[in-house]
């Protein structure tokens, strides 16, 4: 860091005060971090964000500020002013960068007392979450925090220069605004200018890009809060950081690398091990059949293959009916993995939550036979081929299921998940990242309705008046480690085609007019071909730092289930006030779970 | 701009091709800026992101692009593939970077037609601001919009980059959360997790930015969207943008001086022509006598001057009334303006806006006495006194209020807005930038209550148990032209004085506790000493970009009203929604307004 401006407070940092320094005079401030007495010396370990030096108190040198420091505790807040000197060979503390060095202290002032704090600052041991939401601001006093917003400020950074050296104009877009067209459900804001009214918070600056490109501006990034109201999920937060960008003139290959530039600027400055760019591509097709994911962690093997071909004419019914009724046959290799019967059992209920109507398990044998419930079922050809297929050895388990693709790819995608995670077989330190490329555009749901893959502003490919099962999109997305890091895709520009894939979705055009007019009646006055991505903040900070939940890389998050410890967030408000917007409160949460 | 990565769209911006670039192909991408048929020949101008180049269509040369470029109009979408030549010496247009060349055009292709603008893109003329907001996209497009979105990237960019240098942290804060204290009103969000509850939108992150330094983070800035439901101002916006700042272990001037680096740094990267850092320093008391205001425009003269010790015994008795009542008397010198009666009855009017009961005028003739109407109440030794305080020659106009000094400052120094408004008396491009210090901490209204003239976490000097009238407070204020442009201050850092100054404020125990207990609560542990800034985003590019207004330095604002011409915001929302969130609608507005 760079050295403070002198002032009352400190001349120097506690975390570099060095040999450099010895003999010198330094005045220092910030947290008492520890602190023993050793007969008539008081040390004190003294942090601010920098770091921590050694403050050392004699009794004789320095008798006022010696009997001062009796009384300091953990966490109160301090000015030291005294000398550096190098501690004797037999004292250096090879642990701290300061660890050569302590200030004999001359004088102590104390800026202010603490109480003694819930949980302990300078340990890194678990602490149960809602207290450490609670009382934020002294979880953020500890290092894993620290560290995490140092990251997260330091990966936004270099977002930012990278784009501006490429031309890309920050410009903001508006958060109190009409729904947004993500689909999730949009937090509303009751306009007192216009009662019965509301704003909405954006779900992404989308369609504010898109009029930016319309407008001009051909390169145009930010790092954009987007809110969705959605229901609670394990790793969510109401609301996320995103750095969103669009450019004009541009195909796939343009964003694709502007953002390998981007990111590989991140992991350059970061010094996270992933391979430097061009990153590969995967098909959106391939993804799912070999690793049953749109985002495939490929750090690791447990390859899924399609074994239909093995099975054609076979007198087993539960795999005959599967391929009759246009399904397929999938399975991976688990390896020499010796599971009971028990565990065999929570694999298939795993893969039944999935969607899949069962799971075949079978065992290789050391006469290439199969210890499985279907080996009776199959015929020795069959055994044999899927054997082959599979790589199988013996010892080796194999999983098989049967079903729907996307059933089939979905479920087999989580036991691969789950057996690596069980078994740890990601490598320590690899990291894998690629793009998927060659998506659907549509895909269909159990009740024959088209939803988009991404978002209906995502350009088509193929023919528009054909299946629309069968047209892809120019979309992308990027995956590290098995999580979608980011998205994006080249967009519709004519109101043709917008209104088209609209109508395919089932949006009649009065609503479209009404929801997306504004857009739709921009393009009408000459929109360029135009593209971008979106890439989350959150996710790529806490893959970064190796952490499990994005509420660790964030400075004040929401609990899991939206609520706030700390500010009491949400909460009543004052009738007066409710009535200035013109509503009426109608129903309360039950007082058992508020 | 850089050379852009070569695609199917362009391998060259429009506005770089050169002289240099001279019997070389080019291939360019972008908007009909605008187009002239020549006999055979037709010439566009394409407008791209970063200027024009002229497009010169051969009949001969190429025949099918010229076919099509008759189809052209104006903001069709294309790109030119061609050759760049020099053109001949009478053709050069020294108006253009690029007009010593021409795109000899051999291919053209169309990627989007475009209807009639609602108003001309290739003119900067006067357009309803209600149809530029509703075509906002087309706005974006015109020479005032694309200028001010490239400054205001640069300032914002130069804020980052300063501060980065300086250590200080990007750190995001929350935008659902709890009511903050700044006195507005504040947008509230209906949370469907805890129907009846409400999150509120920040009108600043000051008290995040406040736990952030009891959490060690010590250098804290981030550019925050801040939100206020106040009635319609003529320049306000619902939500604005600030570049907030925190710093620990600080006084007065650190803070102070950190600015001065950032602000320092914008006008030279933005040729903003003020004085370098470091900037005057003015008392509170100082400018609202001299200037009747706290953010004085010293760029023009007009100075106000208390006269009151020349009217001691007089006996006029509105003057005598005023200084027995603990009143004052204070004038300017307007200079030799010869006003009709009409308009000296409308400044008598301002002044009586602005809480005066009235305004003495006063000639200065030829012979050193006065016409006026309150000539003969007073002696000829106070006509002469007066006269030599405010320096008057003959001809002059003498402007005198006689009332409570707060009136008297504000009335006057509203005159003199008014008169330098009216006779143009700002010097051209001079611009002054002062720091305004030593702020009271309480003004009391008319009811007898004290408020807070910042707000209640800045930290007060003087007895606490004294006087609240006589405490000031460790605040400062830039002041740019006259326009506030910032303010912040150092903070109470401990849970006592803060509770004593919400209890002056009348804030109960109880109240405080539930609105910023959590503050108070991370007092208790140690919170070090620390003060901060914010400035107004918008309004400094406002200023640097010469606008009137801030929603000319906006990409997307809201109309005066708070409405979005472009979206429709706000707007009604469907039943079911709002019966998710427990609420019911109860007023609407009426329809006549609407």
């Amino acid at each position: 860091m760079k050295t403070p401006r002198a002032n009352a407070y400190r001349d120097a940092w506690a975390g570099e005060l060095t040999g450099a320094r010895a003999d010198q005079p330094a005045r220092v401030a910030g947290w008492v971090h520890r602190r023993r007495d050793h007969g008539g010396l008081i040390f004190i370990d003294l942090r601010d964000r920098s770091g921590i030096v050694q403050l050392t108190f004699h009794p004789d040198r320095a008798p006022e500020a010696h009997r001062l420091a009796h009384a300091l505790r953990s966490e109160h807040v301090l000015t030291a002013v005294g000398t550096v000197v190098r501690r004797s060979e037999e004292n250096v503390n090879p642990n701290l960068p300061t660890g050569e060095v302590e200030l004999l202290v001359d004088e102590l002032i104390v800026h202010a007392s603490a109480e003694t704090p819930p949980f302990p600052i300078d340990e890194d041991g678990p602490v149960d979450e809602t207290l450490r939401l609670r009382h934020r601001a002294l979880d953020l006093r500890r290092t894993p925090l620290q560290e995490a917003l140092k990251l997260r400020h330091q990966v936004v950074h270099t977002m930012r220069n990278v784009l501006t050296e490429r031309d890309f104009l920050e410009i903001e877009t508006p958060v109190l605004t009409r729904s947004t067209p993500e689909g999730a459900r949009d937090y509303l804001v009751p306009a007192r200018i216009d009662p019965g009214s509301f704003y909405a918070l954006p779900q992404s600056p989308q369609l504010f890009k898109q009029l930016l490109m319309i407008g001009g501006y051909e390169r145009y990034y930010q790092i954009a809060r987007c809110f969705r109201d959605e229901d609670t999920r394990a790793d969510r937060q109401p609301e996320f950081t995103q750095l969103d960008l669009e450019m004009s003139f541009v195909a796939e290959d343009d964003v694709i690398e502007t953002m390998e530039s981007v990111m590989g600027a991140i992991f350059a400055a970061t010094d996270f091990p992933v391979a430097p760019p061009a990153w590969p591509r995967m098909s959106y097709a391939e993804a799912m059949l070999r690793f049953g994911s749109d985002r495939p962690d490929t750090r690791f093997g447990l390859e899924i293959s399609d074994l239909g071909a093995h099975f054609e004419g076979t007198e087993f019914k539960v795999f005959a009916g599967a391929l009759a009724g246009g399904g397929v046959i999938r399975g991976l290799n688990a390896g020499a993995r010796e599971l009971p019967r028990r565990e065999l059992d929570i694999l298939t209920e795993l893969a039944r939550q999935h969607g899949a109507k069962g799971l075949v398990w079978a065992f290789v044998q050391e006469d290439g036979t199969w210890r499985s419930p279907v080996a009776k079922a199959l015929s020795a050809e069959e055994i044999a081929a899927v054997t082959g297929a599979l790589n199988g050895s013996p010892g080796d388990l194999l999983l098989i299921v049967a079903d729907r693709a996307s059933v089939a790819a979905q479920s087999l995608g989580a036991l691969r998940l789950d057996l690596a995670d069980r078994f740890g077989l990601v490598p320590e330190g690899r990291h894998d990242i690629l793009w998927i490329v060659d998506f659907p555009m549509f895909e269909q749901d159990d009740d024959g309705n088209w939803n988009a893959l991404h978002h209906p502003f995502t350009a088509p490919t193929g023919d528009l008046d054909g299946d629309p099962g069968k047209l892809e999109s120019r979309a992308y997305d990027l995956v590290l480690d098995g999580s979608e890091i980011g998205g994006g895709s080249i967009r519709i520009n004519t109101p043709e085609v917008q209104q088209k894939v609209l109508s395919l979705l089932g949006i009649s055009a009065d609503e479209a007019q009404s929801r997306f007019g504004f857009l739709i009646d921009a393009f009408r006055y000459g929109a360029p071909p135009h593209g971008g991505i979106a890439m989350g903040v959150d996710r790529i900070v806490t893959l970064l730092a190796g952490r499990d939940s994005i509420r660790d890389v964030i400075a004040f998050p929401k609990a899991a289930s939206g609520s706030d410890p700390l500010t009491g967030a949400p909460a009543p408000v004052d009738a007066p006030q409710l009535r200035e917007l013109g509503l009426r409160v109608t129903a309360f949460k039950a007082p058992a779970s508020a």
